[in-house]
């Protein structure tokens, strides 16, 4: 029998041979619809059947591991635990797997001592929560949740395959997705545990903190328009430089994310064209993505930096098209069920510190049909996304009795 | 008889035929080595046949076409007009064909008048300037100029099609090409009328200038390096975002163009990665093309801007890799040429302007085996590379009457 010590290490270890999974040699890129992806959920189904849980798979290619109440209970409930398994390009190793490794590993202990409780417990395994091939986000939880949106079986990636393709790919049926919305009647609610992501459980030096909310994002593709020229012969007096407007609007968007706390604001991605060397850029094209807690604050600086955008356009003579897209409203943790999360912590001596996640998570789509809430765990330097992305074992050991301690108190409720 | 006036109309005629010839409809595009660059060749030997000129080809693909000189000369040198019948990408029609064109005319003109000179004159059709296959400078006047490169026949294009598929498509020997070079001492000179590319003539209401120099090149590229990081998560102070230090070296290079008369700088490429909308870029990649005709000026503005790089990279804590990438020194016209050039511009009524070239032309190249000048002809607004580009027949006519004025003035002399 193993110690929750002792799944802490196993969890450190099946991390790394998750990491194997990937279609770029010498990186971890897992994105959706890959045999990389399939043979990870394989992997993963294998050591769900370790813990003595049932799996099945759904239409998008979920896994669920279940592992039933006791059987004294009549028509239990569900509680889900999870994570995602895909993966953004050249990733770190913790990034989703964690949420679904850690419960694992607490399912496995609870066999292994023979515990079960009023309600099932699945472990999900989100096949797409970074979206990252479709250009989708929660491509995996949103039918699970209710939220799957039918035009999205059109997408195609940038190679030209199209998502059914990929969805059948994974096993699954693309006209069948709609059909696999858990009834939000039959779940008590939903846990992640996931690396913060953030510095501030580094800081604060505490290896987990409950997460009182995931942080609402306002996102734009932007485009100036100027006139390309010869780099030679055009003086720059009469240049009309789309690059130039771009980068100042680059700056622009930095400072307005400097200007607040817990304000972050970033241009990802910026292409300009014709793009050579000689010639003065025509065209530029740029994303914004910010992101605050607080509605008021993200649109305020939403604004801001669309006004610069405006007057750099009128400045420099160039056309400027701004088009806003699919934003995220902030989504609040269940208020009982982030106290219990809470209160879990405290139980086993670390200072129960509430965070926001100012990434977006598998908990917005699934607060559509339950409770959520989140486990933060500290992870070095705060970098993610990222394969330098580091957390150590005793922190998920600290992780994993909160989760116990938390499924537990969350049992003693009902 | 046709006049010279007639002339202008005909060129006016042939460069709208000549744009026809192109490898993609609806554009102006025609690489070199390419089925659309071949018909354009033999549609100008056609032309040249017309004007009662033998016609030869060289290994790399250029036409020439040879005006004799008159009986009494007894091995009579020769006197090189021409320019290049390839295009850049989506180009316009005037670039590189007007000096072809022209040199054809007023040969048509002096023989349909009637008139030989002491030496010959040679229509030089160059087939390959701009260089976008191969990303090559002067490719089609290098080897007549005694530059070509044995290194170049391992070139491939970005579809991996070899140089030397391209030059044998064009009925070339490429191990021939180094055999070409024309004997210096056979060549009194070298004339290309072209296009200003830029604005001047316009703001000066005049239809063309001599050109007294070829502004030198200086280039770099220049990659910043940070580190990559969730754009939900990382604070901005502890962000190392490249593109944002990108952005600065942007704006940098541009103050650096507008802080001294006749410089120019530009970025005209600028790639950042990994290139997600919600990923801070880790690395940032750009392109530096500085040029003004005075080096000292030249070489202060570059060392400007690096230190500028450097300081950026400093205060971000980002890496900074600068490679000196090819550049040119500029090209000085020859003194008496040009001298003979303001002279027959004067002849026609003209104030005789000198302007620099921000662009290079193959009177770099020619410069090595003979002395060069050339013509600038008014283009509207300055635009070139861009199907824009614009000239009024009325200035190709008085390039014309230039263009003959200064072959008698070359011919009195002798």
């Amino acid at each position: 029998m193993s110690t929750l010590h002792d799944h802490a290490a196993t969890i450190m270890r099946r991390s790394d041979e998750l990491a194997a999974f990937t279609t770029v040699e010498g990186q971890i890129t897992r994105p959706y619809g890959t045999s990389a992806l399939l043979d990870a959920r394989d992997q993963l189904a294998a050591w769900m059947g370790e813990a003595d849980m049932s799996t099945h798979v759904d239409n998008v290619g979920n896994l669920f591991g279940r592992y039933e109440a006791d059987t004294q209970s009549i028509d239990p409930k569900t509680f889900l635990v999870g994570g995602h398994f895909d993966s953004v390009v050249d990733a770190g190793r913790y990034d989703g797997t964690l949420g679904i490794l850690t419960g694992i590993a607490v399912v496995q202990h609870l066999n292994e001592t023979g515990r079960r409780f009023p309600f099932a417990i699945e472990v999900a395994a989100f096949a797409d929560e970074e979206g990252n091939r479709f250009h989708t986000s929660f491509l995996g939880s949103s039918p699970v949740a209710g939220l799957w949106d039918p035009a999205w079986v059109t997408l195609e990636d940038d190679a030209g395959t199209p998502l059914k393709e990929a969805i059948r790919a994974l096993g699954g049926d693309p006209e069948a997705i709609g059909s696999d919305t858990i009834d939000s009647g039959s779940v008590l609610g939903f846990i992640e545990v996931h690396i913060e992501q953030g510095p501030v459980l580094q800081d604060r030096n505490l290896p987990v903190a409950a997460v009182s909310s995931i942080t609402g994002s306002l996102r734009a593709t932007i485009e100036f328009a100027g006139m390309a020229g010869h780099a030679g012969t055009v003086p720059m007096a009469l240049r009309r430089d789309a690059l130039a407007g771009a980068a100042e609007l680059v700056l622009a968007v930095e400072a307005v994310g400097a200007s607040e706390t817990d304000l972050v604001a970033t241009v990802g991605t910026l292409e300009c064209s014709p793009g050579a060397s000689n010639v003065i850029p025509g065209h530029a094209h740029l994303t914004l993505d910010l992101r605050h807690p607080d509605s008021t604050i993200r649109e305020r600086a939403y604004a801001g930096v669309r006004a610069q955008a405006e007057a750099i356009a009128e400045r420099r003579s160039l056309d400027l098209d701004w088009t806003d897209s699919p934003s995220f409203a902030e989504t609040v943790c269940d208020a009982r069920l982030t106290k219990t999360l809470r209160e879990a912590i405290a139980g086993e001596g670390i200072e129960p510190l509430s965070l926001f996640s100012g990434a977006g998570h598998d908990a917005i789509t699934m607060a559509n049909i339950c409770p959520v809430t989140m486990l933060f765990v500290r992870c070095r330097d705060g970098i993610s996304h990222n394969p330098a992305e580091s957390i150590d074992e005793v922190d998920v050991e600290a992780a994993l009795r909160v989760l116990e301690r938390f499924l537990f108190a969350v049992a003693g409720q009902r």
